[in-house]
């Protein structure tokens, strides 16, 4: 099985943004044993891309579309699909009216052009798309097929894994060679450091890979097998993935897709504490990083961002001896910032981060970068120091990683 | 003047690596007034890259291909170079010496085999590599120029630099043209809703276009001119922004590289104001939105994440009855919140928003989406009142984008 990827949009051919869509998509594919032979972006213009999009039918199995589907009239898709299939587009009745719907109750925030979404090409599905308006489109055209998405990544992603995924699987059906990938997740450590740990397992590898891939705060080690069978391709990823562990387990939070703020989330949902956050220079993205979980209410009682030292003295408790000697970035402000909060809230965890995030406030002593965080409970308070390196939205993504995993080793120590 | 961008390497189709640089020379491209057609990424395979370079050389003038420059048995851009234009590939003398030298000063780091490198397609000219060992190539064939850069973006990039884009310029000569572009960023308005209004002005565009991209919460519409002068560009580009400004500025909170919370910074500071928040269903988003400003210390002195009812009671001082009658998702609780965190933290103005983020806890009167918004000044408190779309992460964005643009609505009738 062969397919092509093609996005559409002119400011992508315009080098203004940068196509994600694809990467993802083919990633995706590869997975589950579909090699992409092409990406291809074209922009917004119906001759160019019934041209891009007649070459690829021809030499592909599976052709997969992002972008150009929105109510606009450079949104060209629909008519592009249209033209090369050499068929007319009809209003599919369903989607018209759920369009209808949605333009009633937006109150005026939604025009009426929005309808032109639910033209699709005759014989065409639409696909429903679970976060926005625009469904997407599935074709068969010649034992080819046809699928087009949005091209705003969330809804693209979200329409790709609720519908898509499963449609190309029931194709490959028997074909399938199986892959398996696991992903563990580490945070607290460096991709070098990390893969000095791990370099005696690169070698002699037979069957599965590992490779690496860095975010914000976090490392991530990718475990891919190949096999005949599901089983003998979990089983090479389950051995090679227990060796890892043998040597970097106090890295690892957790596998796939779960998340830093997932799994602090479980473990206090496991223990029915409750926790709250006092922010200085993270401004309140390790509360919404928390609050991103579903149910997360259910131990988040809340957060105090205390950008102003007058916030730290009044509300938090933070005192003023400490902000003169110490100052409002220190070990010692970050503790009592961590036992205010928890006080103030009535909480079983209360958690603090105060810092520089730059680009300006630096000290020779404590450069941009300074960063200090507390966990307190009714067992005390611990607290560790950073110096971040990064602009000022680096350091505080790298702060809130830091700040969760502190929760996530404290509660590891109180079960 | 018509390209095409072709970028080289399995792990683009692979979906491990996503392509900046099409993007990079897309828009140095743009800028000098060559619109680019099509940018396809293939991977390490001789024929799949000579038929995509086949296709670009037949319907467009410059052809500019990264990547597969190396020395190693998967960098095949030469070999496909040679075979698409059916000539020899010959080592170059100059080169090759260089690259002996390289090998020998490197006391083992660089092996015999880059020496590949020094082979280029007959007639051609290699380009200096200004940063590492891999010359580009230059073939001029049947009228059409074919340039090839390495891969890793920043040789690619210090060649396009320092060769490339003057090697481009000269041959545009007298038939260069000037592009201008500028970005409306609008808020609080859909694309359709937005696209209704301008309408009129999209037809009978001469010279000037308009394309718009939506990301959550905001639509900005692109204007870009060709002239032949900057002037004339600048001109196209001004007159029809004002036409649109006419139709639809109350959307209108900055242009280009402008950010909503970046404009209500500045206007924070114009007027020398405070502000604090109150965050429920965003849970600390919209302050850490605020905080991402550079200086935003002088005008945000913190907030209150407030995720249960005890919060908002204890420290906010929403009233009993309020949460009883009306509950804590409403207007009454939205205008509590915003009153009561301007009073703790001493601030001019006091925002607040409560809502339903998801995926449960919606009921047929307030569904998942439902949100309150609202800002308090000394003058009073005003409210809107949203049903959002989208998931738990969507829901928080544009709850976010909505109380960001009250403040600014509310800043600019208090000058």
């Amino acid at each position: 099985m062969l397919a092509q990827i093609i996005s559409v949009g002119s400011e992508l051919v315009e080098g203004k943004l940068i196509d994600t869509n694809s990467p993802y998509i083919a990633s995706m594919l590869h997975e589950i044993g579909i090699d992409v032979a092409r990406i291809t972006a074209v922009g917004d213009d119906i001759e160019a891309l019934s041209k891009t999009l007649k070459e690829a039918l021809e030499s592909s199995d599976i052709v997969i579309l992002t972008g150009g589907l929105g109510p606009t009239h450079d949104d060209i898709t629909r008519e592009a699909i249209a033209i090369t299939l050499g068929v007319k587009l009809v209003e599919h009745e369903e989607t018209k009216e759920r369009l209808l719907k949605r333009v009633a109750m937006s109150m005026g925030h939604v025009g009426m052009s929005s309808l032109k979404q639910a033209l699709i090409p005759e014989n065409a599905k639409p696909i429903p798309n679970p976060v926005g308006s625009a469904p997407g489109i599935l074709v068969e055209h010649m034992g080819k097929l046809l699928i087009a998405m949005p091209g705003v990544p969330a809804e693209m992603k979200a329409m790709f894994e609720a519908y898509v995924l499963k449609e190309l699987e029931n194709r490959l059906g028997e074909k399938r060679t199986v892959v398996v990938s696991r992903t563990l997740k580490c945070v607290g450590v460096g991709e070098s450091a990390l893969g000095e740990r791990i370099s005696d397992l690169l070698t002699h590898l037979e069957g599965v890979s590992i490779s690496s891939l860095v975010t914000t705060g976090e490392v991530w080690l990718r475990i891919t097998a190949k096999a005949e069978t599901k089983e003998q391709a979990l089983h090479l990823v389950g051995s090679l993935e227990q060796r890892i562990r043998e040597r970097a387990s106090e890295f690892i939070y957790g596998v796939d897709d779960e998340t830093l703020e997932g799994v602090v989330g479980r473990m206090m949902r496991e223990r029915g504490w409750t926790m709250s956050v006092a922010e200085s220079c993270t401004g309140g993205l390790v509360t919404d990083t928390l609050t991103n979980i579903p149910g997360s209410s259910t131990y988040v009682k809340g957060a105090v961002v205390a950008y102003t030292e007058e916030v730290k003295r009044n509300l938090l408790g933070v005192r003023d001896e400490t902000l003169l000697s110490d100052g409002a970035v220190s070990e010692r402000c970050a503790i009592e910032m961590a036992q205010g909060v928890r006080k103030l809230l009535h909480t079983n965890i209360g958690a603090s981060v105060t810092g520089i995030a730059g680009p300006t406030g630096g000290t020779p002593d404590k450069p941009v970068g300074t960063v200090f965080i507390a966990v307190a409970d009714e067992n005390g308070c611990i607290c560790e120091h950073y110096v971040f390196g990064g602009d000022r939205r680096t350091v505080k993504e790298r702060a809130c990683k830091a700040l969760l995993n502190l929760v996530r080793k404290r509660l590891l120590q109180t079960p």
